[in-house]
């Protein structure tokens, strides 16, 4: 690829590094993705598009001060956590969920804190779980992104709004009447919120951003979102929540990573990702009610948990080919590789 | 045993490893236990035999269709999880939580993939303490369980009644008269109970299920429910919850695990199972309480807990024997197969 | 060292061990430092020094029985989780907080079976964490407080008071005026704390107790006290709450435990034990808001969660030296035999 030629380049290298981190949230080691989700991201809001890009560069700047290994720095895996981070702190502190507020000196040491923090944790989850041969994907963020935003309210130096973006089913009206906008804008959105941006046509931007790297992946997000819609609907979910893609996003994770990325795309992988997709969507909703008496947002813990617990126990199942996280480049190359070998032997 | 021809038929082999399934949510992995313990179940409610046949049926059925090890199906390990979750989802949204009420055809589907969703859990939970040499026990069921009861009361197509049971002691009246039901009803319940059975007969035929296949584990299961009666007695505990078997089911579960099926039953081990017995009847009150602002029930999680936390490190304890959950047959050939060994060395 | 005498001694031996169970809470593998900490407890409160020798000689004593590695026993490692179980199930059951009242004599029972399964857990979780090359910490004290802490309210024979202590910020008034003793009362607290003594003075004898064996501990517990004040002023914390040492204890303990005594102490595994005492300020905030639906205390977890996520992954970065937890002696003899194998390489 003539893009690692920035890569390795002493100067450019990190701005390239920090790219791939972005790309990285939705599993595409691609430069040029994460520069097209970053505008995606301003295209939005110009205050989560800056917090987006300081968290990916805390997270990276820390791995490289610990000196962690160079090749996981230079696949954008120390940032990807670290930008949800920042952009989910600042999402769920605005008096606007949809624009965001730019935080306060304060928040910003405290942002910059949490993002370094997810880069640590990033390489502990994942050293619990490499005996799995699992990725850690969004668990650091999730886990530090909590802890973070727990404590925020309780300190007076913090001017921090409420919780202004309702955080689970309950808090919609029941409403089910579904129309033309429930569909075309919770399928964007579903996309859109996996980095928290409550944007339809933002959601379309990274899908063109995903596919890009891997038009696999992008299929699988698209098939992702829409059947978690069938799912919700015929489940009977408010309306309002649909729309927003918060049936969605997790599911759309959930369907790329186990659609191609960590496990090799074949029939049989492909229902498996189709139930994945079903459970997450059933499950952001009970995630949320687990989490109501504390008030905290789901984030993207659903899909973690989901996928962790249909990946872990692969090695046990001989109708998958599994993808170790560190061979897992693109579903399209995972594809061509393994069967390649089948061929051959 | 006679019995393992059916275990190996292409056709009947099915309906043996089914009901191994039922037998293995109490260690016993002998099919004519699990019939016994699937007419238990539908003496006291036609709706929870037949749930507890389609659970069993689709744990199973998911691990044939993912290609799992050979032996773990045949042994029924796919199914338990599987059988639980039914069961316990159906009781926990029936009016009447003692009959239970047959699911709608939403509910149905929801139930068989929760189902499905713990066999594979069972496989990413054994993966998870395999280095450790200790079983999943009933915590595939358990996760998936309270994911999927916590979402079900969100989705208008599910006519969920409210959770109908008490769940903690805190929902008891503060009776401390015991009278002789206390004792007699509470025993059989608290055997009950591990099915979600409020029903102390069928908790005593369950036991006889379990006598079938081994005399030991029968014995712990009794001295199991009596030991947390008497604690509860002795602590002043509710009657209603004591009468119920609230305060027992998980010391039963316990009591069977650490007598003799994971460890080999000898003076010492005996008075270490009894020491999990009092410890996993005060500990129900705690997880219950624990989960009281969510509204959930407890399950078997308590037993899960005290359990892992008396076994996982087991192997730093030179007075105890253990026996690695692959090697574990009953509590009587693990004796037989241990001192053997001793004896003929 | 002459004190290893008694470490050895057949009749003495056994106090030796007790004595540094008490030390292994502050990390310090020494009987004198034992001995200084137990008369700091005596200092504060009789019933608590009684107690807290009841935990350490009970949790010592069940692995004796049970035959658990000399080695472990002889370094006070089970003693320590059981310890504290006793003093905080007395603490936060006591009409008042800072004297409590000595348990009746089905409390002492519950006590002892705690202090027991600290123990055991303290097996497991060692197990659990050991391909990691990372320490139980106090997370089998943790575990083992909350579910006995959780059960205790429930039984009519157990006598408890409601919980007298305010475990949470939002339970202090939003008052900022920060005074001299907030900082000399708040650095002693945040040592005492730690045992859950609210006496400033036994803090700082505690800390004497720490510097007669390792003055680098000593400093970083200091330090840590110091630096959690000024990041709790700096973000407007509750006075009250900054002067009872809660902000505090969990960072003293980071403090000690990367500063020095798991990773080897150079100038940047300093800023990292620095960057660990911010973080843990703030989380503190975090659990007890995330303990505060089911009002428990957040005892040391949040010190375990922080620096499990920063010590886990340890491996990944190169500008740390790591010390196993086999290895880990004091911050002075890590620094002497880590830097010494590198002069003469």
């Amino acid at each position: 690829m003539k893009l690692s030629r920035f890569q390795d380049h002493p100067t450019w290298g990190f701005i390239d590094w920090a790219l791939r981190g972005v790309g990285q949230v939705v599993f595409q080691n691609n430069p040029l993705s994460g520069l097209v989700i970053v505008g995606a991201i301003f295209y939005n809001s110009w205050v989560y598009g800056t917090i987006l890009v300081i968290g990916v560069i805390v997270g990276t700047a820390t791995a490289c001060l610990l000196q962690a290994d160079r090749s996981l720095i230079r696949n954008g895996l120390f940032g990807f956590n670290s930008a949800l981070v920042g952009v989910a702190l600042v999402a769920f502190t605005s008096e606007d969920f949809r624009s965001g507020s730019f935080p306060s000196a304060h928040m910003l040491v405290y942002i910059a804190c949490a993002a370094a923090l997810a880069a640590i944790a990033f390489s502990s989850i994942s050293a619990l779980m490499g005996p799995h041969k699992v990725a850690a994907l969004t668990m650091p963020f999730n886990l530090v992104g909590w802890l973070f935003l727990f404590a925020v309210l309780k300190f007076s130096s913090i001017d921090a709004g409420p919780l202004a973006k309702p955080v689970s089913p309950e808090q919609y009206a029941m409403v089910t009447d579904y129309v033309l906008p429930t569909w075309y804008m919770g399928i964007g959105n579903s996309i859109g919120q996996i980095f928290f941006q409550d944007n339809w046509i933002a959601g379309y931007l990274i899908l063109i951003g995903i596919a890009i790297n891997s038009r696999i992946s992008a299929g699988m997000a698209l098939i992702g979102a829409i059947v978690s819609e069938l799912v919700a609907v015929a489940f009977g979910a408010p309306e309002g929540a649909i729309r927003d893609g918060l049936y969605g996003y997790n599911a759309v994770l959930t369907a790329m990573a186990l659609g191609g990325f960590f496990l090799v795309l074949t029939v049989r992988s492909f229902f498996y990702a189709v139930f994945g997709i079903v459970v997450s969507t059933w499950l952001w909703a009970s995630v949320a009610i687990f989490l109501s008496p504390i008030g905290m947002p789901v984030f993207t813990s659903t899909f973690v948990i989901v996928t962790w617990a249909m990946l872990i126990g692969q090695h046990g199942f001989k109708a998958l080919v599994p993808v170790p996280p560190a061979e897992a480049t693109t579903a399209e190359d995972n594809r061509r590789r393994m069967s390649g070998g089948h061929d051959g032997g």
